[in-house]
């Protein structure tokens, strides 16, 4: 390596390259198409810009990270990063420079051009039977005749007026009882968990208890945040999985747990300490933004802040206390890790979990900050690899309920699919990676402004034409400097693959087409790395300077990706002895964003009527949500991860043939004859 | 105050006095009287002297202690006080000199002369069923075909050898299952807590889990270790109440948390702190004493410290975690000291409690460092001054199943009453004050070695003759300055006070008796505080260089203490209609040593056959052990804790007089007629 330049890895994006020695961590953020807050202009005032320093030697990356290699502290980053975040190794961006190879962790904050989550809640219907109820009673007050105790009262009231019996209470709560009772006169609020044990009491009448609905995935954890009274979704927050720099993929995780002593009780604090941000994050919302105010001349002391309420909205002013119940979901490794129990036999055949039933835990036994009393549900797992996150997506759409055979697509970091009726429904899970969702390619990058999600390419001229999220005009129509370009997402992929097959750029196996492009200044060899790649937009229309470029590397796993889903899918068809499918529905943001017809075309499920192919959007964190208002959909998740039969792809003796047949662009044309009259004859009879 | 001295106080004994500015703490504790062990006479190398300053302004003893007061830090400290515990103000008493006023706390490991601790096990009928119980399952692998999660594969097993059905696990047990099974080939041995949860899974066969009854006294804790499995009590540990230093009985403390802000959590945290304390003193003596081996010369590194097991003992070499329940058991203040519950209305008309109900707690919501899964036992209580200690009593000694009236005294620093029968039971406390257990007199003390515990005077030269605990020979039959005496113990309280009576040193009224001991030496008025005083021994027979003495109040202590015990006696017997009590039980340490005689000449209860009044030793701790080894005594507690009708005492109109009455010595004889022929008449009349 030139001696002059340094290797810095940014995370959670991966990306990563050379920069000179010397440039700051902005810059050196700039070069690799990373973006960081820095409001202020590298004026050291603003601290928005705080990264952290990740410590260690990182084999996978081929650098060992330290403090040294950036320089020495400085007096200005104290204002923003306080001592204990100082050992943590937070730095600001603008004050420390590259000295030698770096890994950067770039914390959510700090991350300029905010993701585009597409996890609003959809209007699903649920019952309204939450496990946390709210009851308000009026309490005689004891007297020397009567001295009983004042829990004992409370109970008594609650049978009275609700028919409540053999309570209990939670220490925590037991402990704000008393002054509660004499602060509301005798009157009070009791927050209720199924009908089992008190875990809250407010003086007076309360209207309302809180609750989050979380969905824990490999890269990115959404929440809803919930009126448990009246059901509404009052905010919906998210956040990347700081897990992400212990690897994308949920094996590098479990692998990372198994190399590094103590690996496992650092992921899991980083997730505690993520879901601690994100509630937040969800509790911050709720109170008017504040705004600094500077001192005037003369006057003492620091700048105040002071609440500026947007005109028109209410606030409603929640404290983490608030919350009282929370659902959460996830895959099996997330769970484990999470929660802390070893997931090293999770990544072992046969992949048994440590357990499935789910669990009432105490938030405070995750040291997860909301109301001390409160319990979190977290749902049953189905298998190793078909985790609570598919038990949501099922008590969402319930399969189980419906005649028809369903097969249900939820396209995370890892696939997971569940097939059948209310007759019998089995689930697996295949390896498609994080590709269809823009990661770990050349360019890959989630759905953020400036990433590339349609495009078109002319079959003569092989001219690319395309879109970037945030800007309505596409590329033909605009300036190249308008552009603005940075990379590929999730939703974007699949058109980039139909797209280089349908105007010949790669053949059906896959490869770039010599022949076709031998003319084309757009195909070219890295000279870095030797790959054939293909230019999709130049330097002049992008924002980091670089030639966007899918490689033949980048095509192979979209192709490994599809290749994994489609077989799964195929094998499940054939075991359940179906001829087609009656209904796909395709979970996740990936789902939201897709054409069917491509997907179909690429040949990403087997067979089904276009019309019966839906996106149901993130299914499990709707499962998560029915579960958190209806407390009968947790005894159903049970039920589910008992009786959905699991089926382990790789041991099935035609899975290895299928894989690499599905491999090949687009599909057997002679599944799909009812797409002909839809799209061209070309396309299918290439 | 002569400038050249200072006031030293030294808890928990309480023992005070000025003391020569410049002494060390281990002079300055002799000159009063306090035992601190200095094994290696001073040399400042055994570390056994550790002490603790208290910092702060202490109102009740009029002095401000800090470390000002004392001589600075030294280097050969740092060998046995890390530095947290220096934080926390511990010094060693050879090292640190005398500056000024200090209030020194003395911790039990530094305490030379260990209690005599009477609260070892009586043989009571206990029916064997814990509510942890011990299952030892071989269970089956998982395979491809049926990959089933550990924790389900245990349960199938569970029910399938012992019907154990629909259990849920801990969190913490989940965390080690994996590895247990794994490590124990498949063969596991699980522990259950009352059929519902699984709190421990141990690879192959355990022989044995453990548990602790823990009875915590306003002044003493004590904790029977028992084994689940064969109910032997392998074990009695006993420590003070670290609470001792915010006042002796239970409304200075309550006080203390209403008048110092976070005094609630102090006291919480030092309570928490012993109990640590004393689950450590259990696990030790389980495993072999430590001797330092020096090291060789030549030789590089410290003294290493090696096992020297006794002959013939066998060692259970037991860790924590091997302790996996808990009963525990104490009046209600200390429980909602503990408990971190405001015990502010308890100590306020109509006194009702926070909680009457028992409580399964989890040990570490209260950070008590046993098995992390493992659930502590509270107590129900009865009412704001009868609590869960006299819960215990009822559940040990079951009047609730007896046809005969049976008078329950349980005497600690609060008198707790308990009067009836099948029929009816109530309930009530006293305010005896600490006095019958030797507390808050002159020369009160434990019962340790020096304490004199039985005494006689002479009616006519009003010489005295006694005993002191450690010295089988009387004083008559020593020589003065082998008896050793330090100070008297509570079971020497009511002696003292008898002999006193009989020999005319104090009147009917409990006035010293100018008369007759005009030319007595022994008598004579204490210079210091104007108290008139009577010496029992003097100076040249004690260890600590002092004439020990009663004083005018400490007879009044004892009257008060004995009065309020009577009068609350016969406003029960008179509120159940009672003529008569057909029997007497004493509970607690002042009971096993109480001259049954003595106890009824004096009037500290309503007349009974002297056959019928029993001691029933440590009856509370009994009750704790009960509820630990049977369960069903659990459900007993809950019963008695809502079924005994509480009397307040304080409210009856007739209380004062009563009281009053009572105070007279001895008792009025014509509620004794019976007596006569056992006790001389000229007592009876006098």
């Amino acid at each position: 390596m030139d001696s002059d330049k340094a290797m810095v890895i940014f995370q959670p994006s991966g990306r990563r390259g050379e920069v000179p020695k010397g440039v700051n961590l902005i810059e050196a953020s700039r070069l690799l198409g990373v973006d960081i807050e820095a409001l202020c202009g590298e004026k050291k005032v603003c601290g928005k810009c705080v990264v952290r320093i990740e410590e260690g030697h990182f084999e996978k990356y081929g650098v060992t990270s330290s403090m040294d290699n950036v320089t020495a502290w400085q007096e200005e980053e104290e204002k923003f990063i306080n001592p204990e975040r100082r050992k943590k190794g937070f730095r600001l961006g603008c004050v420390a420079h590259v000295k030698g190879d770096l890994l950067v962790f770039v914390p959510e904050e700090s991350r300029a051009g905010k993701q585009v989550v597409s996890k609003a809640a959809r209007d699903i219907h649920i019952d309204h039977n939450p496990a946390v109820r709210l009851y308000y009673v009026e309490v005689d007050p004891p007297t020397f005749e009567e001295p009983t105790g004042d829990f004992e009262r409370v109970c008594r009231a609650l049978e009275r007026d609700f028919g409540l019996c053999n309570l209990t209470i939670d220490l925590f709560a037991l402990r704000r009882l008393p002054n509660a009772l004499r602060d509301g006169n005798w009157k009070v609020s009791v927050s209720v968990w199924n009908e089992k044990e008190v875990i809250r009491v407010r003086p007076g009448k309360a209207e309302s208890a809180y609750g989050l609905a979380i969905d824990v995935g490999t890269t990115t954890v959404a929440a809803y945040f919930c009126n448990l009274c009246t059901m509404e979704v009052i905010d919906t927050v998210s956040m990347m999985n700081p897990q992400c720099k212990y690897g994308e993929d949920v094996m590098a995780r479990i692998t990372f747990h198994m190399t590094t002593p103590g690996g496992l009780k650092r992921m899991s604090d980083d997730i505690i300490e993520g879901l601690n941000d994100l509630v937040g994050q969800a509790i911050t919302n709720t109170h008017p933004p504040k705004k600094k105010v500077k001192k005037k001349k003369g006057e003492e002391g620091p700048d105040e802040f002071v609440e500026v309420p947007e005109q028109g909205k209410t606030y409603l002013r929640l404290d983490r206390e608030d919350i009282e119940d929370v659902t959460i979901g996830f895959n099996t490794a997330m769970h484990h890790i999470l929660l802390g129990l070893d997931p090293e036999f999770v990544g072992m055949a046969p992949f048994p979990p440590v357990i499935h039933h789910s669990l009432d835990i105490k938030a405070r036994d995750l040291c997860v900050n909301i109301n001390p009393s409160a319990y979190m549900f977290v749902l049953p797992i189905e298998a190793g690899f078909v985790g609570a996150d598919n038990v949501g997506v099922l008590i969402c759409e319930e399969p189980y309920k419906h005649e028809e055979n369903q097969l249900i697509i939820d396209i995370g970091t890892n696939g997971e699919l569940v097939l059948g009726n209310r007759h019998k429904l089995i689930s697996s899970s295949c390896a498609t990676g994080p590709a269809l969702e823009g990661a770990q390619l050349s360019f890959g990058m989630r759905a953020a402004p400036g990433a590339i999600e349609r495009i078109e390419i002319d079959p003569e001229t092989k001219d690319v034409n395309y879109k970037v999220i945030g800007r309505e005009a596409w590329r033909k129509y605009s300036e190249p400097k308008e552009m603005k370009a940075k990379g590929i997402c999730g939703s974007g992929i699949l058109d980039v693959l139909a797209e280089l097959y349908r105007s010949k750029v790669i053949t059906k196996s896959g490869v770039f087409n010599k022949k076709e492009l031998k003319e084309c200044p757009r195909f070219r060899i890295n000279p870095d790395n030797r790959q054939p790649e293909f230019v999709l937009a130049w330097a002049e229309e992008s924002s980091i300077d670089k030639d966007i470029v899918i490689s033949q590397k980048d095509v192979r796993q979209i192709q490994l990706a599809k290749g994994a889903l489609y077989a799964g899918c195929k094998l499940m068809v054939k075991r359940m002895g179906l001829e087609k499918l009656d209904k796909v529905k395709i979970a996740g943001a990936f789902g939201t964003h897709v054409d069917r017809t491509k997907a179909l075309i690429m040949g990403l499920f087997p067979d089904c009527e276009i019309d019966m192919i839906a996106s149901v959007g993130n299914a499990a964190g709707d499962g998560c949500r029915a579960a958190l208002l209806n407390v009968k959909k947790r005894v159903e998740a049970n039920w589910c991860s008992r009786n959905v039969e699991y089926i382990e792809l790789t041991v099935e003796p035609t899975f290895q043939k299928d894989f690499m047949e599905a491999m090949q662009l687009p599909h057997m044309t002679d599944q799909f004859p009812h797409l002909r009259g839809i799209v061209s004859d070309e396309v299918l009879d290439q």
